[in-house]
């Protein structure tokens, strides 16, 4: 039983490590050298060249790394009829729900105000605001949205959430489809973009939508980079219309140099790092799903490639 | 029955309209001109001038307006036999949580580094580490340390807490006595300050203590800022023994232009609003401890000052 694997080369350690402890038998094979394609029965890749996973004839499972599986629905070429696999696995899940905690509060402290206070050695108290006076909206309610609204609503904020069909979810308000879209920004001093990747949400965030927040919203940008219209949200940073941003996905990554993201005073810019995929945590999720397969059942986390996620 | 309220201008107004709706009963006298001095059986205070409470000879209890009661305590002429109370209030406590939450994520996701990346317009990711493998300590596990233990160990860390004598919370692992405290510094990647001030806390954390921490641990300072011999933690930053500090708390307040920690890159400076008292909750516990005092019982969170809080 042969896995391909397509991942950096330093964690390659440890799915390796990883693999070997939960699943000794199954062997792990090299993207760039994967031997003979008919033994391969599993891949776990990320962001695979396109037509490459129709090479394996006899593939059962394909396994994204990352969360997000736009960066294989959009092959034109997958294998019919073999089952993508989203990520889900308690390490991804815990790092996003740090870094959309962490910066919510951020925001929510007026930290980007304090930063520029610290620079011009000035010392003001900016009046502090509890949580249950903010309103945080979270764009899709998924494994990592929900996750990430309960934690919220255990700091006391409102919190709400829109998707595409109605969610139930203790202390968070629902709104879903177009028409719940404007309802629910008009209600969000802070919001949280966690929607898949699909035709409908691309380009999502735009001059009409950010325009609907509340004037001085803050915005946490943590799906992906193509949600977002970028020149429409530096206007809205501009104009005071959105009071501060957190943005870890870009259209363009990694961000090129001459991006004014990078020197914006109301941007706080990371690396693509809200949450990354633990091997060690990960492997354990993988593992239990080929032995599903094996056993004959269809894997958990399987992707609907007609909407998109 | 009348209390003195001693806060800034634009906060009395809160605590003004809290009281008249809570216990319409109660007149509120302004500090600078409280009336017959006979009247006031009530105080409500920060940072009053020395032997000034003395000046009320009627006083029933005395309330501080912040969580210490340092401010009170350094007074040598404090009306003998008058109960200090000090603040317990939802607002107050959720304040810090948020505050330390925030901070303790902040240092744990790297956020410093990610700050000179932005800054240099550098894209790279840091490896994240699991909470699980993260030592975070709390000195001082008093109602503020230990609702901030809680929310920490619901982000999966290894929480830890040092206090005078050993205390019992589910998931914190208890220090105590100057015995424990080495101990509990060398296991400790974040430390938190939210020990009262006291002749044994002055100081505490300094070239020794600082020194026992892993090094690059992180350091978030919130209790006063006496705790720490400042020029003991420049050495220790300046050498990456400690690797980033938030400071909310300074021995000088507002902490003065030519301080080297405005500018310190491995410092984020705050101007004391971890956490803020909100007259709108406080006047709630308050009031409470007023009607208790009216039917004759003890106000609740009387401050031992022999021990000093």
């Amino acid at each position: 039983m042969a896995l391909v694997l397509k991942t950096d080369i330093e964690r390659g350690d440890s799915w390796h490590r990883a693999f070997r402890a939960l699943l000794p038998e199954l062997e792990l094979r090299d993207w760039r050298a994967p031997g003979a394609p008919e033994d391969i029965e599993f891949a776990l890749v990320w962001a695979p060249e396109q037509g490459a996973l129709a090479k394996f004839p006899n593939l059962k499972a394909i396994f994204s790394i990352g969360a997000g599986i736009d960066h294989l629905a959009s092959d034109p070429d997958l294998p019919p009829g073999v089952p993508i696999v989203r990520m889900v696995e308690p390490g991804l899940t815990a790092g996003m729900v740090e870094f959309v905690v962490m910066s919510a509060l951020y925001h929510h402290r007026f930290m980007l105000d304090y930063a520029v206070q610290q620079r011009e050695k000035v010392w003001r108290e900016i009046e502090q605001i509890p949580t249950f006076r903010r309103r945080v909206g979270i764009l899709g309610l998924g494994v990592l949205g929900s996750a990430c609204a309960e934690k919220l609503c255990d700091f006391g904020f409102q919190v709400a959430g829109w998707s595409r069909r109605p969610k139930s979810q203790v202390g968070v308000e629902s709104f879903h489809d177009a028409d719940g879209l404007t309802a629910f920004l008009k209600r969000s001093d802070i919001l949280v973009c966690l929607l898949p990747l699909t035709d409908e949400t691309e380009g999502i965030l735009n001059a009409e939508t950010l325009g609907a927040l509340p004037h001085g919203a803050a915005f946490i940008s943590v799906g992906r980079g193509k949600h977002v219209v970028e020149t429409d949200l530096l206007s809205a940073l501009d104009s005071g219309q959105i009071g501060g941003a957190t943005l870890d996905v870009f259209r363009e990554e990694p961000l090129p140099p001459d991006s004014p993201f990078w020197s914006h005073p109301r941007i706080v810019v990371v690396p693509h790092i809200a949450s990354m995929t633990i091997a060690e945590t990960a492997a354990e999720a993988v593992a239990q799903n080929i032995r599903r397969v094996q056993a004959g059942q269809p894997p958990e986390h399987i992707v609907d490639l007609d909407r998109g996620y």
